[in-house]
């Protein structure tokens, strides 16, 4: 738990070396422990100083000065942990970061633990706690699209969407109340119809919200696009081309991250992970072979199963791999990539292309490039993620899923309630339940494991 | 060469994942071209604001939120550049940093090369030439040794030094060149003693600083120490205590570097960099052997030799070893390390002493970990880092060397033409060209090639 009488101090910025580095410090005693160590040019104390405002000067250890630094200063409460807080922006030396992080110990902060400074926040009511998490997706979001859900999410689209349902159940759980304290006078305040329409209303919004999950794990962790076909139509030529597409961007991206993603691309903004069926190239020379156990399971884990064809292939051969593939596909997204184009003709392409009328398919060559770019295009056609709308509310975070989970649980147990003529205080009960569960959420309602859980997932610094 | 007309734009922190990152913008148009893409909560526009002030408000790419952050403003020609800068702190995530730059490109900034926004601050004033070289040995610095001078270099203590010897290089010179405009008369204004005494005088601060090179060298790349001695006395044994004592801060240094340093250790902030004779160990048996080459080479790469003897090995061949050692590191500080000290009784310890009692030595035992500690303290005693006093000029830079080296060149052909009575002008020639050279160090001498050359290895950001 936090101990809201200590002062915390952290390196803010990425570890390494580079042109500057910010050391933050912020409770109570920041503004004193800094002018410690710290003294400006022009004799002013950060101590004396107004929020918002720049100090240059010298960070000392005794006599010796250990760098020129520049001084922001942020007063309780407008600042980001809502206390007294100094961000010293020094020479971006691992050497410096180090002695002024040393010497700000030495006169009294503590080091922060991971996440602190933004669960001080979340204390001190700057964040509620889904706002809170949205700092931690922000910080590790890898492409345009999971950024701007986290973006939305901070900047409280999604609380506040949860603070309207709350809204909603306390007028519910207030009219069903009502009702109870007059009870003896078997009075009805709560008109039967309204209350279910109410109920209805918000069991709708919750499921929306969990059904958003789906997509906003895959936006936040990729989306998951597995390639199947026969050993050598060209699925590996074809990954390194796409792969090969994005590559700067991709390494930029995964150099960050301590997990190892294997084939992950950006599209237009959206990322896309691709999962290996490598299994069925060694062990299996037919498509009928796709049946084995492993190939189903990670063909369950796609959005989108891309399915790599050898244009030479026969007609028949097509058609059989086609009534097998579309059976194991029925609730997924498919596109069929008939592969070396460049080795056939127009009869053979137009014979195919009447096989495969009913589904989304594409001529290309690995080899040759060809297509590859229309290939990128109708990826992220195919993810619908060109109407992801800026405002749309899509739930990133599995904590936040398995809420609203329990709180659609809950609500259906509020309406099955109203159906069979259950008493109020039941009623009351369950929808105080799913009033909970949403609370849970932002915070309002919390315990310190959870809250342990979620803050030690952050860096330290943040 | 820099065109000031454009304004410069760059991520300043380290590349990677963290709380917080910089982006810093630079430049005539650094307040129009940070105002198109950010809002302040309040309203306030950053050309409207005063230096040394903070803005909190958004990023906005169109419609679309791309973070929230805080904005501090500097005004020409209170800055680190000189110009008017604002550095815009967001979060630390990549996608986050690399947007802010690529909307402030697009808004007109233009991306900053290696180290311009110093060489921005040297062309405009606010750094000399020395002391921007300072900045990157500042950032660079791996060790409290490393650091102490960067930072001296950075406060301009080098710079006075250089702008006292260089007032006296004019006096000198006006002295001469009025005896010259009076030649006819054959007036001699210049008292030809003090001439000398004055050319004495600064050839023996050129000299100092010319030769605190050597030192300087040591200490910014480590001070080179060669483990000579026969196989099997331990010495890999050793080294590998020495690196374990301090393996937790050597690996956080070495992180950081991109050039590979091998075995490198910090006692008492000094860095200590170890060369390897593994060559003797492969080849040879005896240390008669040591007059191979290889050898040779790398004790002459030296400032420190530790020389590891068995102390079971018979004091006849102590003897001889000793002789051989001594003959070839008579430039050198030489430690003799007697290891296995716990193999040996009083009897042997006596008689090795007694043969060695001219050197500095210790007995040690690397396995069972006894008097390591002390061998460090040895080491950093006989480096006599501990005398290096806080105000002492050394110099660390190779370009400053050879500048060095040639000013003393120019001023020792000064004292010999005052010596051999050559004319006024010759003379004049000499102290401008040693003067010169100074000016070379400072940068009030240079060019395109040198500053090219000096700023292309500096990070970009800084």
């Amino acid at each position: 738990m936090i101990d809201f009488e200590t002062t915390i101090a952290a390196i803010s910025t990425p570890s390494g070396v580079g042109g500057i580095a910010v050391v933050r410090v912020s409770g109570k005693n920041a503004f004193h422990i800094c002018d410690q160590i710290f003294t400006s040019i022009n004799g002013n104390k950060i101590a004396d100083t107004k929020g918002y405002h720049i100090l240059f000067g010298k960070i000392f250890d005794g006599d010796r000065v250990v760098d020129e630094v520049l001084v922001s200063i942020f007063r309780n409460p407008n600042s980001f942990t809502g206390e007294n807080t100094v961000e010293i922006s020094c020479h971006g030396s691992l050497y410096v970061q180090q002695e002024i992080l040393r010497l700000l110990l030495k006169s009294g902060a503590v080091l922060a633990s991971p996440g602190e400074f933004t669960q001080r926040a979340f204390m001190n009511g700057k964040l509620d706690l889904s706002q809170a998490e949205a700092v931690a997706d922000l910080i590790a979001s890898k492409s345009e699209a999971s950024h701007r859900l986290a973006i939305n999410q901070l900047r409280g689209s999604f609380s506040s969407e949860l603070s309207n349902l709350r809204n909603k159940l306390l007028t519910f759980t207030s009219l069903v109340e009502l009702e109870l304290d007059f009870s003896e006078e078997e009075v009805e305040f709560a008109n039967r119809k309204q209350l279910t329409d109410l109920a209805v209303d918000i069991h709708k919004k919750i499921e929306n919200l969990a059904k958003s999950f789906r997509l906003g794990n895959a936006i936040k962790n990729g989306i998951p696009v597995t390639i199947v076909g026969e050993t050598n139509v060209g699925k590996s030529t074809l990954l390194n081309r796409l792969l090969h597409e994005d590559k700067a961007i991709v390494s930029d991206i995964h150099g960050t991250t301590r997990d190892v993603i294997e084939d992950t691309i950006v599209i237009n903004g959206v990322l896309f992970r691709f999962i290996d069926t490598a299994g069925i190239r060694e062990t299996n020379d037919t498509i009928e072979n796709l049946g084995i156990e492993k190939t189903y399971q990670k063909m369950a884990q796609a959005e989108i199963v891309l399915w790599v064809i050898d244009a030479r292939e026969s007609i028949d051969n097509i058609n059989k791999m086609a009534q097998n593939i579309l059976s194991q596909t029925t609730d997924k997204k498919l596109l069929v990539v008939i592969n070396k184009n460049d080795l056939i003709d127009d009869a053979k392409r137009q014979e195919i292309s009447l096989v495969l009328k009913q589904q989304e398919s594409l001529f290309i060559s690995a080899k040759k490039e060809e297509n590859i770019h229309t290939l990128e295009e109708k990826l992220y056609h195919i993810s619908q993620m060109e109407s992801l709308g800026q405002q749309d509310i899509i739930v990133t975070n599995m904590r936040h899923y398995e809420a609203l989970c329990q709180a659609l649980t809950a609500i259906e147990r509020v309406e099955d309630g109203l159906n069979s003529g259950i008493s109020g205080d039941f009623l009351s009960q369950d929808i105080r339940e799913c009033s909970h569960y949403l609370g849970e959420i932002t915070g309002e309602i919390t315990n310190d494991e959870v809250l342990g859980n979620i803050f030690s997932h952050f860096c330290i610094g943040k």
